[in-house]
Order: structure tokens, then sequence, then C-alpha cells
């Protein structure tokens, strides 16, 4: 087998796809979209979408060739589509794969872009049926708090790594398809056991935005609030910025992957107890050591990974 | 008396200064004496500092005519200045206000640039004696998490605001001389009563410093702490731009405020709370509400507030 982010040469062929599907035209749908007619490794996209404001800007910006509403009979399309990006809040992936099985193609390959790996593949397990070794469960590492058709990019994946968390159902010839399409992308693919993806994303992505989140909320419902927030500068801007994402995409990644994303927030609630200890000790030793340590790990990890993209 | 932010003829004649005493050439005490010398509202620029070789880069880009290190008899400076500016980790400040009290001319007016206000005043209630009129209290909204010298710039304060936290006792010439050096440095004044600036800068400003320093510091001391980091993004890094900031620095401050962090500690962790219940519960729509009344909060205030600077 060759290593992640490699690809061979089968993988490099397969990118040269036919018809691909993309239900969610939004950030990344509709990015995956551009990056691939950008390419060249793609002849045409279908966009489905909830939206009919968002599938016109759509085909206005050349994401999408045709687009189709949801309560229409998009699901005709997948039977000859080489690839189905599912690129919705992973909330609406369990209903998304009930209503797609019996209409995929023998040689039909779907994959997704969710944050949150393990609660995807229960719900694939449970609706995809004999299509299942054909899903290849992915999340691209890139994005912003901005969100729909219109803030789509043709470079958002470029040097960006894309996870792939296959299972042992995952057939190779599928997993290299969608290697082959992110690879033309731009993006670096790699693979990771879909419990140590969630772990870690629970971790570096789920509980920053929650914490965001929470900061922004918990001002937002004092009275005197505007007093607060007007003397807010550029070090509350960065630290909130997330608080500015997609409330329903967040809704959904929290809940799926909520037995890691609490096991995080005991750890980090645990971190603030100490700090109130020691500013109730008065313990300027121990809470200078704390920032020290937290600067030099950050700082390390800016000289080595700085180049990870968003989100 | 004139509107905050607005100061009068007084202010704009008082804004020429001769001599200028900085103690802490940082980004703050540096920025201030180069915006000063660019507007020509100072003839003289003395610096004083720790470290012989951040004086040496004072000296090299035009921020002090000359330096002296704290171990040298640089207090003989002080009788002809017309104003100095301690501009070091507020910890440093109950000593600084004891040694320079007895050497302070009868005019000279002495300023600050901490973070935290109450601490202050008391600090110089207890050690500035009879030169207590000629003290204003004053916070500058301006910085990053860079520090030192060589990161000071001219404009740093440029449509900054700078809030101003007199006491009962404080003179107004005084209080015009601070002003008018701040409007110089091209800062927008205004002035609030500390303990309220001590309040609202907990909750806007320390609190996410200690929370982005607990982060880091909580994913750091794991043994696998590097798969963690090797997978964070740029969420990630904004969430966490805080915790580059100076560990000294947030020490004095987080010490310095602590009664009023550990208020907003409180509230916030209580927040976690009302978070870890409603994904415990897999309450989404309370979730989804959550993340959408932050969002539209930061969202308001983005459109309102964007330009306030940074730290």
């Amino acid at each position: 087998m060759e290593a992640p982010g490699r690809p061979g040469a089968d993988a490099v062929r397969a990118s040269a796809l036919g018809k691909v599907v993309v239900v969610g035209v939004g950030l990344i749908g509709g990015s995956f979209a551009l990056a691939l007619k950008s390419a060249g490794a793609a002849s045409t996209v279908v966009g489905v979408g909830r939206s009919v404001a968002n599938l016109d800007t759509a085909r206005r910006l050349g994401i999408a060739d045709r687009t189709w509403t949801h309560d229409q009979h998009w699901t005709d399309e997948l039977a000859d589509a080489d690839l189905v990006l599912l690129a919705t809040p992973v909330g609406q992936l369990p209903p998304l794969f009930a209503m797609i099985a019996p209409a995929l193609g023998s040689s039909t390959v779907v994959s997704d872009a969710g944050s949150v790996k393990q609660d995807v593949i229960t719900a694939a397990r449970k609706y995809l049926g004999a299509a299942l070794p054909r899903f290849v469960p992915a999340h691209p590492i890139a994005g912003s708090e901005h969100s729909g058709a219109s803030a789509a990019s043709a470079t958002l994946f470029r040097d960006r790594p894309v996870i792939l968390t296959p299972i042992h159902e995952t057939a190779a010839d599928a997993r290299e398809r969608v290697a082959g399409a992110w690879t033309a992308c731009g993006a670096v693919v790699s693979a990771l056991a879909a419990a140590r993806h969630d772990e870690i994303f629970a971790a570096v992505s789920h509980l920053p935005h929650a914490l965001a989140f929470a900061l922004v909320g918990e001002l937002a419902r004092r009275p005197d609030a505007d007093e607060f927030f007007r003397h807010a500068a550029g070090g509350f801007r960065d630290f909130t910025r997330l608080a500015s994402s997609h409330p329903e995409m967040w809704r959904d990644i929290c809940i799926a992957n909520r037995s890691a994303l609490r096991i995080e927030l005991a750890s980090y609630r645990a971190a603030l107890e100490r700090i109130d200890r020691m500013l109730a000790a008065g313990d300027a030793g121990a809470l200078e050591r704390t920032f020290a340590d937290a600067r030099d790990a950050r700082n390390a990890w800016l000289a080595g990974h700085a180049d990870n993209g968003d989100v």
C-alpha cells in the first residue's frame, strides 16, 4: 500500500472524475467543486442544497453546472455519479445516507467532510447497506467562520490536510478515488483511526469553538453587555473569532462528538480550577510557570505547524 | 470641563513636552516614545530598563536619546522631567513608586500604562506621598503578543483608546498633560472609574488571556501533546494567540486584578457547566440557541467596534 498523502498512479488516474454530486454547496462543498474544476479533475458538478438563493449563487460562480433543492428528484443524479460529497452539517448525514442508499450506482463512491467521524460512521453503517464499502469518511482541515457558496474558493484546500478515517469495510479503490480527488484539490491526504481523530479534534477544534461561543454568550447575557463589548479589542476579537462560526454546524459537531468533547471540557475546567486556586492563593510563581509553559508550547507549535490552515 | 477625548487648548499646549522619562522601554513604552518624537511632542526621551541589550536597541531605533539600567542613578533624571511614564509589568510599580517619589521635580507628572488600575492606585497612594496629585493612572488599549523595544511602533496608538482613571486627588493640569501626550500619539482619550475599568477589562481582556494560557498549557501537559498540536489549525492559532503573551506581564495583571478576574472566571465556569449539561442531555436546541446568540452578539460587536485595536 502507498503511504498516506502520496497516492500512486491509480489515485492520479482516479482523480479524473466524470460526474461529482456535492450535497451542501457551502464553503467546503463549494470550494471542493471549484478546486476540482480548476484542476480539470471533474467534468460535471451537480449541486444539491436547501436554499435556492445559495444554489443560484453556486451556478453563477461556476461551482455547479446544475443544481437541485432537497425536495426535488436530485437522487436521480446518483446512479451515474463517480463521487458524492456530503458537505452538510453532520446532523443531516443520517437521513442523507438513508435517502441516497437506494439510488447510488454500483461504482458510485460516497464521502463526507464532517469534523466528527465515529458518529458519521455509525450512521453510514446503519443506512448505507451494500454501499458501505464505497463510503470513505473524510475530514478536510480547512474552512473559516464564513459560510455559504459565496465564501467558496478554488484554493481553500491547497496544502491543507485532509484526514481519511477508513473502516475495515472500506474498499481500496474507493479510498483511492477520494484521496485522488482531494489531492487534485491541492490537499495533503493522510489517515487516522476514527476514534483517535475524534479525540484530537475535540481538543484542538471543537473545544475552542465551544469556549469562544461560551465567552461571547456569557457577556451578551449581561444587562450592561454593551459597556463590556465597547472596551473589547483585538485580543478579544481573535479569541472569539470562532464564535462567529455557523451555529447549526457547530451544534451538530458538538452533539455528534459529545463524549470526547465532554472529556476535553472536564480537563479544561480542571485547568481553570487550578488557575483559580493560584489566583486565590496569590501564587504568582505558579501562575507565571503556567503561562510561560503555555507560551513556550504555543511558540514551538507556531514555529513548526503554523501553516496548518484554518478551523 | 472638556469632554473626554477632546482636550482643550491647554491640553494641546501641554503636549509640547520637554524631557520625558520612560521606565520600561518595551512595546508600550517604546511606542509611546516613538509616537511623541514623531509628533514633535517631546524634546528628549530618557529610557530606563533592565536589559542592556534592549536599551541598546531602543537607542539604535531612536526611541530614547539616552538610557539607564535600573541599577544606575537614573532617578537623577526625574527632577527636571515633565512626564514620567511607568511602562513596566504592573508588579514592578510599587517599588518604582517608592524609588521615584523622593526624586520627582515639583512639576513632574507621573503616569503608567498598566492594564489594572485599582491595585496601581493603591500602590501610588502608599508610596508617592506629596506627588500623588501629579499621578495620572492610565491604560492604553493597544499592544500585541510581541514585546520589547524592537516591537515598538510610532503608530501603535493611532486611533486607539487610552483610558484615564483619575482619582479625586488628581490635579487637573496633570491629567491634561497626560491626555495631551496621548492625544499627540494619535490616541483617543477617555475616562472611567478605576473599579469599573478593572471589572470590564477582567472580562474582555484578562479572562481571555487566562483562558488561552489554560488551553495551551493543558494540552502541553499531555504525554501525547505532539499529536494534538500536529492537528491544530487556524482556529486554534487565533484562539490561542493571547497565550503567546508575556508571562510575567500577565502574571502581574492577573494577580493585581485577581478579585475581579476570579468573579469573571466563576461566571465563565458556570457558562461551561451550562454547556456541559446541554451536551450531557443531548440538548441540540439549547446548544444552537447559545451558539447563535453568541454569534449574533459578536457580529454586532464586529460591525460597530472592530477597529478597537489590539490586546
